[in-house]
């Protein structure tokens, strides 16, 4: 390959088709999203991630949707572009509202904005944080 | 100053006095952060940064403890001793337990860890994400 | 300018010329890459980059590509597309397989992931690393 | 726990204890490091993100030694101490020089410059980058 | 939404067209940036960013055009594509010629490298710095 | 070495006393900073590195003042310790003000708010920025 190209399931080997199968019966889906067709480029990073995926994003004490929240606001502060998409996705279908969004929007703008004030200040760190 | 240094209550001019006053009666504590003694220095930014954090953080669609676990997700991504430190404790307050902690870090990594490799395979944009 | 345009080399300044004349010669390549096009805005910058770029990529005690999946891997976790593009590019003539790639982001991913729960869980520096 | 705390072998559960044994023995070390003994207040991601390392890092198309010192780099770029600290270390045992080092940093160093003037410059993806 | 989409003054409520009023009475043009547009989907935020942004970027100890290129500067660093292409232009806009341009393009590149340097070694703060 | 060490002048090699000779000459300092003392451990690196920051942070279209101020945004934007130290440090050997310190963070601040808003939203580049 010159750039990485998406591997299609009717293109895949057992071991990568097996993972698909498994994304699909689990997010009932038709197909599964472009990101997991390029990591099947490499089929143990694919397995890996997945299964990885799916026990990190599992219902516990945190719900799928805060979970997904997360996952956007991480990738908000990265800039991937990719990831906002896909993950602002995932989120609505968990149950993000327009309103959700806004305040999620909020507060990863004005940590951003904290987080700079903090080390540009050299904020000493209060002793009851330890 | 050379570097920045806090500036406590009793040090502090009028109209930091009110905003270290309207932190204390909304947070319920005898104190401010220290974070908030190093704005002072700067008393318009002072009033604005907490005006904004009020309004960010407070009760809306998202729960108070859903955006501080949003805070501490940023703060982590950006490596940010500080705010790690000081949003860790507000979500403590605000009911995070050592389980949410537990599941707050993971989804955190593995969304630090997709976001590369979303990146570096260089991933097209599904065209349901439009 | 508005927007910073590329500078082909039939309408570059004798200095810039000198600099693209000196990265064809050294790459063994027709054309530069459009990064060298936009930096030619600036010959002094042009100049002090692709020398320090030269000094930097040479063979040594690392090898050339070791030093291209070394670029690789900043540029996928600063989420920079040009730099990934281009670099993944350089990497393949310099000599990475398909199994290298994935290899080399299976640990830019994982590197990523394990940065962000060391800041998180706020790791103390063993006595071992000084 | 306020701050996440260190868990020591002594204190661990059996099914810490079995991922710090199986760390201690792959790298022939009496004690884990840090970084582990905090992962261990989530046995879960402990033994999960053990054995993503293990996987990641294991001798492949690409040798231990260019592995850490892909770590390094991640790591250098994200800014995260500990990382570097660990890491450092780690490519030192696999290997590393003084001279690579210094290499490594001239590369790392090098690719967030031009990270960034790619980026200021708005540099358009070359045609032969797909 | 399933994709934020942005508001046009001709469909915006009352207090986004105050807004949106605002920023083209302080601003001296027709029409907002597409930023303003979809912030509106948020009116609070909208209201509440551009205020600090106005208050932000006034005139003050520093120039108008000396926060431009900070801006620029930041976005630069941050890689965020949207905000490179505005601040440029507004950058222009207050001042900025292409031999300023180019000039802090190397700072900013400049600053990147060796913050990674002063990272990678490891560098001690000296005494002086406190 | 397995932790890096600074090399004081006394224990420097030739070419490096030529560098710190030079460094203190332009300075007008008795002694060179920490950063310095570090990259001598790679003379290449320290000479190219000396010689691309005193030509990049001279006197140009933008004052060595305007200068430093960027290069404490960008250290503040990446949260490099070592780097904001020693660079509000010199820039208030070059003139900056507790004022135009305040105002330097406001925009730093905002700016990365901004950043993240812009990425959030996926803002579509206005046609008037190309």
């Amino acid at each position: 390959m010159s750039r990485p190209k998406p591997i299609e399931y009717a293109d895949a080997a057992p071991q990568v088709r097996a993972v698909f199968d498994d994304i699909k019966l689990s997010r009932k889906v038709d197909d599964v999203n472009n990101f997991w067709k390029y990591l099947a480029n490499d089929p143990t990073l694919l397995k890996r991630t997945w299964e990885s995926v799916k026990d990190a994003m599992a219902e516990g004490a945190l719900s799928p949707l805060v979970k997904e929240l997360l996952y956007v606001a991480v990738s908000v502060t990265n800039g991937c572009e990719y990831c906002i998409a896909s993950h602002t996705a995932s989120a609505r279908k968990a149950g993000m509202t327009d309103t959700m969004f806004g305040e999620l929007m909020a507060v990863v703008g004005m940590a951003n904005e904290t987080n700079r004030l903090a080390s540009g200040y050299r904020v000493a760190i209060d002793q009851a944080f330890g």
